[in-house]
């Protein structure tokens, strides 16, 4: 059950990001690829095309997602304790969010906003997943009232307590969320909390390359990313290459390779993780999003990089096994299981 | 894909049912007895109490679901063709039950009715469904605006092209949905369609087994029910005095035993048929509804009735492999591997 978040005590993670309900469905490759969408990356779309989109899917399963909040549904689920802001609208898709991260123990910032009448930010936000045979998925999103996160909706006294900010990129593509973010950063640098940035997808990077450059150099302290999206990042031909650029920043990054497993590159030094065994791969959603859950809770409990990168790939692992992007396993016994039981700081 | 419905073609079977949207989660034993549900059982809940049961869940899983409406998506996922009458609201859930069985190629006659402000029949119906360890489900359905099927909402013209109109008895719970399941007879009876119906639950069988035992004279065709419900239709005491009450009423009734397989009584015999075999129970959530599919699949495909069975116990074990209601496998593969594939009259 959730664990305990006692009113004052520090909190592990605390997220900024999208809330989105995920609607997933199994789908072939001709069809993701009819639909014109970019297999293996996510789109933002309006509400005309997501209704086209959806209708051309087959029968659904919903599930709360989310990048940043998949990630602290992770957090709590090993053990941590973990807050969420985002914004949801009144409506029946935000009941579920809000229940499921609440149901995890994630201490929620989000109140849900009046249903507006119609329009693109009337209602929570929802990701279109199409799940190809091979496990791999490919997403259009539309962000509805996730698109409306600003500064208004930065609890301060919720970060204050924070031991990790952690930030998706995705956010990048929101006007006002930039101002969000950068109070939440002042506010974690301002008690020596870290601030953790996930690069989120290849086409984001894409999208905000310099800016996240610039963050680089002292506004970010830990890099979530996956071996294209650091490649993107820092113009590297190979990933030896971004492992290089990312040791120059001084920072730590995490680096996911899939299969291959993971790099931590520390300021003392570099080190290969390899991937948990997987029996089947379902559903990559959310792999990114629980590697880095899994990460965060062995770093704010005082484990080595290394073994905070092992528990993100048990983590990772368990979410690729079924369809959709919250733990469905115990994985605090699944870690105690694969002799990474984190004894921790608190 | 869908199998195409063409305007005035018959079609294999029409359900009349409640359209629910089932909200999963995983739940301990005591949490199930401590919510005051009764454990393998179906509820009826109040908005109120509805939304006090939500509380307690974990996170959950939606999925479109409702037992006559989880029967047709089978049949059209067997190649057959199929009909729902239902109502759902004009909201997020409704929409999503209208894609999933638009989705799978069955024929909507239900049209979303406009919101209402609150109160008990303003939203669509969502039934939280409590899978415990052992793969058993309990539910608690609040109806919402499902409650309000009445004969204005009977597509004559859609039950004219029946062979089989399917009812669920939970229906009978329903005040306007009985002159409604009235007309859908008359109109199935009239060109000499079958009327099937399904007892659906024990307690509901306790409370309308009166007018269950009457419909049997003449209104009813084919009977669906589990070894429990058709025990307490008759009042027999065991297994063998229900079967000799099913055989004098000279219907075709399916009776179902879980991991025993099934009974067919028909006036020409009884058979017995085994139950497929399952590696994991999961969810038992649907079963009953996706034997009923693949009997009803193979009953309108010129298919004797122990084919049938064996056709419907290879639905059940497919839906109890994975949470959720609806079949998410392809179940004509999995006939043909069976060898049950049907070659059908159509």
């Amino acid at each position: 059950m959730p664990a305990t978040d006692a009113p004052g005590e520090p909190i592990d993670v605390v997220a900024l990001g999208s809330a989105l309900v995920d609607v997933l469905a199994h789908a072939e490759e001709e069809a993701v690829a009819g639909a014109g969408l970019t297999k293996g990356t996510m789109a933002l779309v309006d509400l005309d095309r997501a209704a086209a989109l959806y209708a051309t899917m087959g029968p659904g399963t919903e599930v709360s997602g989310g990048s940043a909040a998949n990630t602290v549904a992770g957090v709590t689920a090993l053990g941590g304790t973990a807050g969420f802001i985002g914004t949801v609208a009144d409506d029946e898709l935000g009941e579920v969010f809000v229940h499921d991260l609440t149901a995890v123990g994630v201490t929620l910032a989000t109140r849900a906003r009046p249903l507006a009448q119609g329009g693109e930010d009337a209602a929570t936000g929802r990701c279109l997943v199409f799940v190809t045979p091979d496990g791999e998925r490919t997403m259009a999103t539309h962000l509805g009232v996730a698109s409306t996160l600003g500064p208004g909706d930065v609890d301060e006294a919720l970060l204050a307590r924070a031991q990790v900010v952690y930030v998706e990129g995705y956010l990048w593509d929101l006007g006002p969320a930039k101002a969000a973010i950068r109070r939440a950063t002042e506010i974690a640098h301002g008690h020596e909390a870290l601030v953790a940035l996930s690069l989120s997808d290849p086409f984001c990077v894409e999208r905000h390359r310099r800016e996240f450059l610039s963050l680089l150099h002292g506004e970010v302290d830990v890099l979530f990313a996956n071996e294209e999206e650091v490649r993107l990042l820092f113009g590297a031909a190979d990933l030896g290459g971004a492992v290089e650029a990312c040791a120059e920043t001084g920072l730590l990054c995490a680096v996911t390779r899939g299969a291959a497993g993971s790099v931590v590159v520390a300021p003392d030094g570099v080190t290969e993780v390899a991937a948990e065994a997987v029996e089947a791969v379902v559903d990559t959603t959310g792999a990114g999003d629980l590697y880095a859950a899994g990460f965060l809770y062995g770093l704010t409990h005082g484990e080595r990089p290394e073994r905070a990168a092992r528990l993100g790939g048990l983590c990772a692992a368990e979410v690729i096994s079924h369809l959709g992007a919250r733990p469905q396993a115990d994985l605090r016994a699944l870690a105690r299981a694969a002799g990474l039981a984190v004894t921790g700081l608190r």
